[in-house]
């Protein structure tokens, strides 16, 4: 870093986002673009996050009855056909699997042999093939409530990709459950919904709102799809995990049916959940400053770096001994159920050392020199603070606040969100406004504008369609704690009920 | 399950090996066949065996130093190209995509469309992909040592697919490192190979013998390969786990070379080492008897079965607030680093309930009625003994006890392993004797034969080429503990230094 340059990030945010966002994610070494087109590979500093974010909700979900099962990557083409609404959602972009052997062509190459007699595609999602499995596993109302979730890889294939936005292939889980009452798996859908926003508002420090899609943004064939949407700092929102009642429709399709405590015959009552990698590129872009990313604590890959300042091999012996201790002794402490996770870095490579922690957005940055070590103190900066604010601290009273200290910048961490969402969220009750404050200036390059519009709609689906196409606003959701209130729809001045959740999406 | 029937598995392992395994697995609910050819489904108690088997050795890879990190499902064929050895080994049969959409072709058919213009191959490894990483990643000896492991799924078509044995898809993990020494890659391949010893004799309760293969038998592309084996108890031998010393062979062929601190540059010395969804296999064949599945404790997806025994309704309320009470304080308890995991079965199907959780090889089942209530007693079955060897025990003494008593099972599946092993390991050092005991009597349908052979071989490849095409018995190892001992060659009767294990083998 040159002392002119004031950030580490290369456009900031307010020159260029979407540039921004990409090489935030290579300054953090998080991710990178593979070799493989629209595939990303995800580094350990980014996989080992998303491991924890799998831990706690893993953890969640099995407190719920949930349990994990594995389903075949490959769906054969036929069960696709059976449903012509999943065919238009998922399966148009996908990757299709048509030989099972590799023969030697001319000159070396490699051609595809033994062409398959019925296609497989790569699962865009297992949606059908968990089906086919529910259907031979439900036979009886005492096989019910039936609670299954799957951490797999799937693939949708994509022309235009961001890294963990939008990848051909991504991580995820998705839920499948099956319930012999209607009453039941309405409330199974809620309860998953509010797994994802405690997830991610209490692990990924990103506020959400809580809400109902409208019948155009619903998932394909479901009855009622819940979602949280949070806001980017572009004020864009991103879905960060939605949850579906399928009602019937879906053991319909998948011939899931029971005999009942009085012997009928029923279909069986569905939901279905998902949460993925996308999570990743979100908490990115809620969180992530002009220096880089910041890693929220409670799901930091590492909490703490140590970062000892030597000269002489005389020094660097004793500071790396006092070094060693102070991590033994961090390592003893427990932080959101895991020991918090200490980094030593000793590389001799100036300041660019600092700056590389501070890209990859650890909370903790603690510097020890002789100086430091002979008033035994340690120096330290907080990643939700600005670089230059460090401050020397007693190493004893660092050992003991250090969890007090990580849940303070959690805390923060989530109160800026909030304010960005906050300062950014209106209630704009008069269409010019509206379309005003969705129009760039600068139609060319658009600079961040908008935010979260809370308006009136009349419920027509054309009102919404209409905002769309002008404006590429959609509705986001319906909050699920909107209060009665009339009001005239933003879009056509009919009577409304209720003001929704406009926006700019991912 | 009728009085006359003695077992709850049909055939027994005596009467038909390979089909008593099937019923094993159908018998169990851990897994089934999927309507994808060759691809299983894996169920929640198999997956949860699994997780509990991914927990444990992911933790053993992080103390040693190794990072996850996450690679691209799909390969370019080109990349396969590079490596003629490499597609020798697993490209041949493997899962190509060509192309990326499906297009309704006639009568509602879905047809693949988009043509890719390069071919991509489902992995059958991420070899090649993650050393096109590491040549990327590594530039200078500070880079070093590169630890890296992937839990991921990979598929490599089968033609004759047995559960968890071999599958098209199957879920595995693979480790790479790339070390600036010759020694220290020597290192890590030994350090890898005793963590899967430790995993599967530990956990798994299978006793293994650690090896080097015979250049024969040896990874394509490999220096040296480590290996342990097993004995099922048909007496064939299987692999649970290899590492691979690869010399500098890997890296030239994937260009990784290091800046060494005297600044000339090097090819770095590399690993690999991987475990797969095939370990369940191993330790279902060693451990499961003629009524299921023996679960070991410590890797057991539950520990505790409780199946109240009631009449009337007023006895149901009773025996269930009981049953409850013992749940939550056996839940109380740590055994091997997780809660003890209780399932309660109070469903009415009579003595089929029990039966399903012995083949299902929960290691403990607890019966409690109203008289054993009204004595504050239980009765206690262990899965390691005969099924109606069951005993009653003061509750309190069983609660005081379930975590010794769990321990005792696990010794005793190991022991009765070892015991198997020891009975069926045999040093052979007269040629028509190892053909005689190699040769089933019945050649129609071979009985159970034959076992480990510790015998002599000169070290000639051809004398291992006969004895492999004469009996398909093939040298398993050449044990790490060997000691030096002169002898005659099995085949060829010229000298020979040590015995190697001769098996037939999964
Ligand atoms: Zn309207
Ligand atoms: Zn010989």
């Amino acid at each position: 870093m040159g002392k002119q340059q004031k950030n580490a990030i290369s456009p900031t945010r307010a020159e260029d986002y979407p540039e921004w966002y990409q090489q935030v994610i290579k300054a953090s070494d998080m991710a990178e673009r593979s070799p493989v087109r629209g595939c990303m590979v995800i580094k350990p500093w980014g996989y080992t996050l998303w491991e924890n974010i799998v831990a706690h909700m893993d953890g969640m979900f099995k407190a719920t009855g949930v349990k994990n099962a594995y389903f075949p990557l490959f769906i054969p083409v036929s069960f696709l056909e059976k449903e012509a609404e999943h065919v238009e959602g998922f399966a148009k972009e996908c990757a299709v699997v048509t030989h099972h052997r590799l023969e030697q062509g001319d000159g070396g190459k490699l051609i595809p042999g033994g062409p398959l007699t019925e296609p497989l595609v790569v699962r865009p999602t297992s949606e059908t093939i968990i089906g086919d499995s529910f259907s031979k596993w439900v036979s009886s109302y005492r096989d019910l409530p039936l609670l299954i979730n799957q951490w797999a890889n799937v693939v949708r294939w994509e022309m235009r990709t961001r890294i963990f936005l939008r990848t051909s292939e991504f991580l995820w889980q998705e839920g499948h459950t099956a319930h012999a009452t209607n009453a039941e798996a309405i409330e199974r859908t809620g309860m998953m919904l509010e797994v994802y926003a405690r997830m991610v508002e209490d692990y990924l420090a990103m506020p959400v709102i809580k809400g109902r899609k409208t019948a155009a943004e619903r998932f394909p064939g479901a009855v009622d799809t819940l979602c949280i949407e949070a806001m980017m700092q572009d004020r864009k929102a991103l879905q960060a995990g939605t949850s579906h009642f399928l009602g019937q429709n879906f053991a319909k399709a998948s011939n899931i049916r029971f005999q009942t405590e009085n012997e009928t015959e029923e279909f069986a009552w569905t939901t279905s959940w998902g949460t993925s990698t996308r999570m990743i590129g979100g908490m990115i872009m809620t969180h992530a400053d002009d220096d880089g990313v910041i890693m929220p604590p409670r799901v930091a890959p590492a909490h703490v770096v140590l970062l000892p300042i030597f000269r002489t091999p005389e020094d660097r012996r004793q500071v790396m001994d006092y070094v060693q201790k102070l991590a033994a002794a961090l390592r003893e402490i427990t932080y959101c159920h895991r020991p918090v996770v200490v980094e030593i870095d000793d590389r001799d490579i100036g300041g660019a050392r600092g700056w590389d922690w501070i890209k990859k957005g650890i909370p903790l940055r603690v510097e020890i020199g002789p100086r430091d070590m002979a008033q035994d103190s340690v120096f330290v900066g907080r990643r939700d603070h600005a670089h230059r604010d460090k401050k020397a601290m007693p190493r004893e009273a660092f050992v003991a606040e250090v969890t007090a200290i990580l849940d303070d910048i959690q805390n923060n961490l989530f109160q800026r969100a909030l304010l960005v969402r906050e300062e950014n969220t209106r209630q704009v009750d008069n269409r010019k406004d509206f379309y005003a404050w969705f129009t760039p200036k600068n139609m060319e390059k658009p600079e961040i504008h908008g935010g979260f519009a809370l308006s009136h709609w009349c419920g027509d689906r054309a009102c919404e369609a209409t905002i769309k196409e002008d404006l590429n606003v959609t509705i986001r959701c319906i909050p699920l704690d909107a209060s009665a209130e009339s009001g005239q729809c933003i879009c056509c001045g009919k009577p409304s009920e209720r003001r929704v959740v406009f926006a700019k999406a991912y």
